[in-house]
């Protein structure tokens, strides 16, 4: 098996500007906007203190501008909204920063703008951008996280005084885990079931003010702490109870259903839950910021990690009679490579994701089938990209043994915080479950309506293949694919023809056979709940690979940009290692399915392994060249620490 | 594909007693002496509060004779060592407490009897056990944790004044993590490389004073509090400095090296490697006892996710009209099920450990092999089971979704207790290296003077094969793997003996596969320590089938001691799932090594899924049988809160 040699210098400069992006402005300019924004000491200074320190780098953001970049430029943003999710992303090093900034300008901000209309955004923008007016997104319940359609807070309109009562009937439809709740929200964006004389209009959104200006809480409204958390501790959740609390008419974010002063009902778009998800699909960018700084954040345990393995030695080299660097094992190099070229492959998707994000929200009209194309996307990116954190950021943990335990060197703090991103913003479980979804009924119109019961019997009546589009941009990997040698020639592991039609027809194989049996086990009359329920790792496998290829693509058209000679090998070996790590992981399906012979699937083994040896060197300029602002990475063993103490050692041992 | 039917209802008190084992006794007293000990409050009270908390509950388990159990009967202990180890392991819902407690009790005071002589013993025990001297296991340096070996602190003796000067040549030298050393400890056991008269003779251990009986430090003892770590931070861990610090010649722990005081040294070991091994051996139970803890706090994370998913409902079944309960779903069942199951073969594995190693602290004699097939199955038991924790309690935390991440639900403290257990008392991949070296050179005596580089060395010139011992009480286990069917029997999947005979075929496979590869590349004259890491990720895979293989044995016993008829078959098809579950995260290999076909394969996945079904409505009662102290499930999601809102919710929507 040949690898073709890899260089031994690359042009850095030039990968850097390749990972920086479309947004490579908005980067830097955040970049220096945190100068001034260090983290807080590793100590736990205790939840108060650490909600102070947040919300004052809050403040500093705001004062710099950053706040404004998503915000239309009619009420004196930027309407930059991709490098608004950009700029969240830099927020990397500091999770409940982002998180709070995310809830504020966002969440509560994005609501705000795209579910309110001119009369909210005139009332409020300037003041959430500037964080005089602290507010809340208040849509999840402690009884429904997942399934928020069936949330239970109720708004009434009172025809007689034109208002609103927004009620919480019982305990499990109190807001739970409300971000800016505990201690400094004034205002929240209050979903609730809309009833209007006697009739039911599904969940639509309110403006309720939940705290005056001196911070004591609005009659009726009570709010309690969420309590400690995991993790993002410098984020104040909190829980709201509504008793019959009244709001005028016009609190009604109404840009998609409203109600006019006599009562009526009247709304643009006719089925409820069609509605709904118009509704959810608008607020699709907070989902994408979380896919962005799960990668940020993996970023930086990798950093952590790989500049530690560099210096740190342990256990002797007979050889060499010098203690060897720990990276320089191959066990290590297969904890932490493997997860640096995943790491890549998702920050090129990610990039990609956003500029269809970017270029859909500036787009004159927007087709009903890009719109679910994105909501698949981000949907899709969020599991996996905040899975890889997790695991990587643990994985980096155990790679700095007790040193990756020791607080100061941020990689439990990264833990703590980043574990809930996993299930936040949309459970990965269910959201995978949604792709799978989109993809079998390729996003008919049907689909909302379908529930996970018409769902199966939707696939079982129409299903006829898995019909996979291809935008225009996938023309040149499609040119690739054609191109790959067939099955038997020797090198094909690394032919990335080869490697696309792999990904490609595992998704297509995997997604036919969830269709044929989910219509087949309907056909038989068995019950289409139990249909679903039975096939539902099959269903999540098919979403999983669906969003490999799509990663794959984004990283083999990231590997075609290059054109530096030097850093394509590089980088193409990196995308090999991506490609081959993910074959090595899902082998079994492989084999099981044919598609590589037991043979080949001894050489993909071995292939990683060349591949962690081959990068090995320059594993610590890869992870530079992500440009992870330098106050980010504050862990001693990463920073000179361990370093200076090799060193002293060697000195007096000679 | 037939199942046996799974019985509506099992003897849940017999599951209890064969879950109690060997120690129900002690496991009884234990839990009466908690009590009065409950858990700390969820809201983290900060650093100092959750140390003197801790202090506090060790005190009082001393008062309870708990801690005299694994002490000699001669000086007021029990004799009891494996009932020492069950002790510990029964405090897995406060892992803080467990640790200083394995510190204190294990590891100081177990390095005192087994390293020292009777002088120390008369000196020292009482005061240990009452804990009017809390003390220190000063072995791991900043420099060296893996590498314990190599460590850099000097103990020299001084022939003039008849003393040991302890001393921290550089600062990679300091003794780093010392449990009790921050706020605590008054003596420390000190792991020193020996000079006498000019000659080293290795690391040994000497009692070292590091504070007054007024909490100052020694003249010469610099203490440093490690800070705040990513959890257990109820334990005091330090960092301890010598200056040319002088302790008596009567302070070195002298059972297997001795110093004269005219400086003559001598030993019943002539090997200094093996000396080194010798006393790590003695030291084997903090090991177990972190086996055993691991144990216990999954056991806890599993019940509060399985009690949760129980109650917890989320989206309509349009055909009841009723909310699902989460774990009906097979995704949450598949998170869940095969982490029971895989629980409760490593429960039995470490009921087996256990037994061993209180056998050989009491047997009359114990040979070579058997002390050394003990520290192979601790330090595989330990990797295995600290890894099954980690990931087990984070998929739990997920299961549990954003109640999950309240601190008061317990699963992230847990997670972020356990999480430093994978690399702590060894690292787990440094263990797994161990283990599948002692199997390679089936523990010759060769074994501790060989290292990385003789090991290749030695595999290629001696191994033979690998021989696998069976000791006497296997011998059932050999009946039933004789009975086993042929491969093509239908349904093969369930029968135990080809079970049986799956994983030491595949042990065997890897394990000679691992010996021909390195005997191959040494021939070829490479450079034998490329030649091992080349092959680490092999041997590591040595290791984990060794060990799947061994815990296996264990469940499939257990199983064989079961009376009750309808127990033994819910027993039974959890040890199936934990059976083909493990096939099926490991298909790859035996798709491979066609061990079973394509067909198998998709069989076993439908086979996994069968079982989730079939156990789920047992999944609670086989959670509780383990008999966790009802102290330590605090969660309120898992105690009837969420129980009472699902009710509340149903009532309001009737």
């Amino acid at each position: 098996m040949e690898i073709a040699t890899t260089p031994q210098r690359f042009d850095t400069a030039e990968l850097a500007t390749l990972l920086a992006g479309r947004w490579a402005d908005v980067r830097q300019r955040v970049r220096k906007s945190l100068d001034e924004n260090p983290l807080p000491p590793p100590e736990d200074p205790g939840t108060e203190a650490q909600r102070e320190h947040v919300l004052a780098q809050m403040q500093q953001l705001a004062t710099h501008g950053v706040a404004g970049l998503g915000f239309p430029a009619s009420h004196g943003g930027e309407g930059d909204v991709g490098g608004s999710t950009v700029s969240l992303e830099m927020l990397g090093g500091n999770l409940s920063l982002m998180v709070k900034a995310g809830v504020q300008w966002g969440l509560f901000g994005g609501a705000v703008v795209a579910l309110g209309t001119e009369r909210h955004h005139d009332r409020y923008l300037t003041d959430i951008m500037d964080m005089s007016l602290p507010g809340c997104f208040a849509m999840t319940e402690t009884g429904h996280g997942s399934d928020v359609q069936s949330l239970g807070t109720t708004a009434t309109y009172d025809a007689e005084t034109g208002e609103f009562v927004v009620h919480t009937p019982f305990e499990a439809a109190r807001k739970e885990y409300i971000g800016n709740a505990a201690r400094d929200g004034r205002m929240a964006v209050v979903f609730a079931q809309l009833h209007v004389g006697g009739e039911q209009h599904g969940v639509h959104a309110l403006m309720v003010p939940i705290r005056d200006e001196q911070g004591v809480a609005m009659p009726g409204v009570s709010i309690e702490d969420s309590g400690r958390k995991g993790g993002l501790n410098g984020v104040d959740n909190g829980r709201l109870y509504f008793d019959h609390v009244r709001v005028p008419r016009e609190a009604l974010l109404n840009k998609f259903g409203d109600v006019a002063e006599d009562g009526t009902y009247s709304s643009s778009i006719r089925s409820r839950n069609k509605r709904f998800f118009t509704m959810l699909g608008a607020l699709i960018r907070g989902r994408i910021s979380i896919a962005g700084v799960s990668g940020a954040s993996t970023k930086i345990a990798l950093e952590v990690a790989l500049r530690y393995g560099e210096v740190r030695r342990q256990f002797e080299n007979p050889g060499t009679q010098a203690e060897t660097p720990v990276l320089d094992y191959l066990a290590h190099q297969r904890k932490l490579l493997p997860a640096l070229a995943k790491s890549y492959a998702l920050h090129f998707a990610q990039e990609e994701l956003v500029s269809c994000l970017h270029d859909l929200s500036t787009a004159e009209q927007v087709d009903e089938w890009q719109q679910r194309e994105l909501e698949s996307r981000a949907a899709g990116l969020k599991a996996l990209s905040s899975w890889h954190a997790l695991h990587t950021i643990q994985t980096c943990r155990e790679a700095c043994g007790g040193a990756g335990y020791l607080a100061e060197n941020q990689l439990t703090g990264l833990r703590d915080d980043i574990d809930v991103f996993t299930t936040f913003e949309g459970d990965n479980t269910v959201l995978l479950q949604q792709v799978a979804k989109g993809l079998l009924t390729n996003y008919k119109d049907e689909f909302e309506e379908l529930g996970t019961l018409g769902m199966a019997r939707f696939v079982a009546d129409q299903f006829v293949g898995a019909v996979i589009e291809r935008t225009a941009a996938r023309k040149i990997l499609q040119r690739i694919a054609d191109a790959a040698p067939g099955r038997d020639d020797e090198d094909v592991l690394f032919d990335r023809g080869w490697q696309l039609n792999l990904f490609d027809d595992r998704e297509q194989h995997v997604l036919e056979g969830v269709a044929k049996r989910l219509r087949r086990a309907t056909s038989d009359g068995a019950d289409p709940f139990e249909v679903f329920n039975n096939a539902q790792d099959h269903v999540l496998r098919a979403a999983r690979v669906h969003v490999d290829r799509v990663v794959l693509e984004a990283f083999v058209a990231a590997v075609e940009r290059c054109t530096d000679p030097d850093l394509a090998v590089v980088l193409g070996q990196l995308c090999d290692l991506y490609v081959l790590s993910t074959v090595e992981e899902d082998k079994a399906w492989f084999l099981e399915h044919e598609r590589i012979s037991g043979g080949r699937a001894k050489a993909v083994t071995e292939a990683v392994n060349t591949l962690c040896r081959r990068l090995r060197p320059h594993a610590v300029s890869l992870v530079e060249a992500f440009g992870t602002p330098r106050q980010w990475i504050t862990a001693p063993i990463a920073t000179g620490a361990e370093a200076a103490r090799q060193q002293e050692q060697r000195t007096h041992e000679q």
